[in-house]
């Protein structure tokens, strides 16, 4: 059976990332995934929060935010509103969570990093772009300050990006398991994951979530496969975007 | 090598659940685990929020709470600060999620349960706590529905429960999946995760995250399969506190 | 005529109270009045609030709240409203007043107590139940420093706690006044008032209030009169939870 | 002894009520006590909130602020910090429940009166002024409707006013006990009392609190005395405000 | 044709300016032009905000406020709603800006001077009424540091003052320019302008809006030069008021 | 003399505007005015507000926002300050009566447009981008609902674009006027005004304010001139984005 957008199962959208959208910011990438497109931007400061000061360490931390008309709907916006959703909060956790997970803190020294993502066109699947170009600016950001022997190397100790899979009913048969949703079929998913990896094959983050029925933990096994599979294609966009050939 | 509590890698802390101790609630269940004490209510109102209005169909919510002093160092009262911090909104949308994925929704008719979570004491687990102690609160005011022939039979469709898992450092080896853990265990964990099951063996929600270093594949599913191990005590106890051999 | 409890005009609801139920907390208090329950808990912080820095004296200070469901019909979290009430603020400012009338602020040198009393159940009484329990805790955080040699001796001067007294209407004749209302009669009185007293017989605060009609000047003599001779009780079981025979 | 204004301790300061100040009000009465300024205005609203909405009867309430430099020193504005305080909360509620004291709300029907009490200058016993000025504006509002045949007669049923007493040290003898005291009194008093209480001689609310260590019951029954003393003052200033020989 | 008020179409209303109503602040004036009653009081303070510390210059700032009831119809306090409007900021922001035209900052050290604007009666021109009297408060201000050898000389590099004009319909011809509005007018207006101009004839601030349609240039010229024609009335105002025949 | 861009003193930046960037919205225009760029969409809503419920007329409001890292330096997410600033009210205003003046509220029927202006970089003149560009965003959404035969015909009257001028000082002689500031002339301008104009030569708002010194008559009379003078180059923007030969 074929998906809304007539991909295979295992077929991630089209990637693209430009870098240097915003012009102050220290790094930047403006992601695409399919229709679904969010600003990355990295700010350097230099000191680290109350709670670190006098450490030796820095600080990455993400905020995320969309745009009022991003969505089908118009949505109200959170400074109008006076203040940041759950949904909100809980995804700018996840980002500066994912993040921190392959930075070396010791060797940041007392800075802070703070990665804004803010979704200009959502269409599913917007807090695994966040991660995926995040960290592009992230790394364009640390290459900044290596440039500038600000920093002697660069703190990332690798790559991290994210994808979503869910589950799909299927008239003929049971669900079926597809890679990185948009947002016609996570609107109609059984189930939806988050899975936040490593290009090392680690893992950062898993969030899975029955949004119907509870499901099989074999269904599970699936999504995390199918994930997997898919990550390869966000790390060599996240590569090509900073132009390394690693 | 032994946990700084002195359990086995598999086994649960003692769980005793207290039903009734909220006077005026609809259901309440008083759960410790270990030393994590959290005080579940349901609360039942006829009618439910407007976005479900007209669809015959009942909602199920939670809120969490945390009392200031129920942790080592005594916390902000958020009602002083003005604001839910993230940490708390991001457990009280999983609990009503987890709580709502065993609900049949369309047998409660337009009404609404809402379960209050409160942690009197925290030493690790509370939001699992709070998952398998609101369960039992909820099916008491069902229950108590149906007695007073509110509702024709009780909606849920079957026992959801959580617990948390975690890799813990071991100096001779590589790290240890652990079952269950308390605060000692949880601040010095390389990964947690958060398993939310159902009687039927089912997922309704993983969360899993990387701590310090991101962690392998296999790691994670030794974990995921502590936790299966684990659940039949926490269904056990809710069984006992509703008073039912299922 | 009797009362909706059964007792008589001048008699005062069973009293317990369970010290340690908080486990991290440096005094606590588990208060239960009747049906009203209240943790009150202490936390103790070697700083003092800005307009006291460097004056050689000591804060204590107190916080109230109350859990959604302590009372019959379902209360907002003040949290997630984002604010506290005016009722809660001025019960909070209270209690911090009433203890802070019995500690000598310059033998606490520059250190802060902090009071949280939460109401788990709500049957009238809550903010006395909270005074005559947060002298408890507060006693039992002064008493642990003093054992730890971070004091030399106790601060307080002496004990307070508060009782309810109400006006309540009688077909035969006039208006009774009753001690320590429970919230049937609370709810129903034609007058309250609140008296916070000390074992020295001295008053702290007095709060009498019409809640129908203004009462005559007689009237509230009783209640004060009343009040006096209910105080024994409290400050004995005052006594028995600390384990001092004063 | 003599007081800081030279004034016995039984005699009040120099009250004026002037009518008509806020041009738009339904009702207003600017009140002076010695240098203490309060506008309080009257609003009528045909309509009352909605717990009390198809009860037949009228709600009075009450708001309370004080301009920024009404004081020595200039406080924050509450509507930059975004709240209003505890001490305001408490005195707007006390000014609501003074006023409603002597309110017939069935002959008032289904509307509603805000009183509005500002301080425009601040010398000790604005709450007790609010009190005192604020009847005067809701009279003139109730005889307005009257006026207007909106209401066939005065809902009022007395008048209500309010005095503060205090207890200052004196080097020759023990603490005395004054009558209305300004701020300088206020605050070097030992205790003070606020007293509201109807021209019939009953008690609407009476709040005493110790400022400084616990005081004697025969020292609450000074000042208690001393405020009965003091009413007629203020009722007489009323009934000049008003135009009324009664 | 004939204004509401029956004055000439360049015919300021009556304005007065009393000094000293607010007892405790540095400097006060009481303006009133027409109906339109603004108390404005300058707060003078020993340090300047973060932003400008360290730099050896001062700062002016201003806080704008309406009583409820100053208007027609009563409106919500700011401080009950938890926020200050769009309208109350913008206001505010002029102000303070306009002040600071005429003030040499350099030569106030580094000192605050806060300028509180607190409407007690609206009848149109609040903003206009609050800048012409503010700049009294704040002469005063100065005028006392200097007396009391605090400011070698007064920083006030000459006097600002503003006024509304507007266009309104006229039925015989196109619309009419009129000065100062009063609130019957201003509703009325088919376009309104604030003028804020320095006695020496310079600009500090234009602000010209379209209520109805966009208006013609040669309109706003005749807008302009009436404001300009105006001007005199108030500075002549303001000279009175601080007793000085500059 | 030559200003910092090499523009000469007439001359507007390079002015760009793409349609459809934001793919839900009914309209939307991505505005680049050198390297100033913002998002504005227009969305629409079949009701309006509660102050114009069945009057049978429609409404346009507008809301700003800026990316938190749009600027130099990472400005905080107002959503998450929990309020929006007094620039970004009085912006949203401006915009929101800027627009209302070209389109008969009449035609629309009850309906209301909300522009969304979202800077995603800053280089000055952000207000001014907002209003050309949301005029354009508010063209495309009521010729769909032409085109969707939900309204008879386009409500708009006119095209409403803004433009911003300044004095720069010039060391050789007086200040200088010059057109469309960018961010390194803006922060150093004496003064700055804001022309908000129609196609039809009317005006609409003049917002002009003294930077530092109080500047001549004459001075504004340039900036006016110069405004009206580069005006046609941002009509000519908007009629090529909307795809009109008018």
């Amino acid at each position: 059976m074929t998906r809304p957008s007539g991909r295979a199962a295992d077929t991630l959208r089209d990637i693209s990332i430009t870098t240097g959208f915003a012009r102050h910011a220290e790094g930047s990438a403006l992601i695409r995934v399919g229709h679904t497109e969010v600003l990355c931007t990295a700010s350097v400061e230099g000191r680290v929060p109350g709670f670190l000061r006098g450490q030796g360490q820095g600080w990455v931390t993400a905020e995320y935010g969309m745009l009022p008309r991003a969505t089908h709907k118009r949505g109200d916006r959170e400074a109008a509103r006076g203040k940041q959703g759950g949904r909100t909060l809980e995804i700018q956790r996840l980002i500066g969570r994912s993040l921190r997970a392959v930075v070396d803190r010791r060797a940041m020294g007392e800075m802070s990093v703070t990665i804004d993502c803010d979704v200009l066109n959502a269409d599913g699947g917007t807090r695994c772009a966040a991660i995926t170009g995040g960290w592009v600016a992230l790394h364009l950001a640390f290459a900044k300050l290596v440039s500038l022997r600000a920093l002697p190397a660069n703190p990332l100790t690798g790559q991290v990006a994210a994808v979503s899979c869910g589950l799909v009913a299927r008239d003929d048969s049971g669900p079926e398991a597809v890679l990185d949703l948009d947002y016609a079929e996570d609107s109609a998913a059984i189930a939806d994951a988050n899975f936040v990896l490593t290009d090392a094959g680690a893992i950062v983050e898993i969030q899975a979530s029955a949004e119907g029925a509870p499901f099989a933990p074999d269904a599970f096994a699936r999504l995390h496969e199918l994930a997997r599979s898919g990550m390869e294609g966000l790390f060599a966009a996240q590569r090509r975007a900073i132009g390394v050939e690693v």
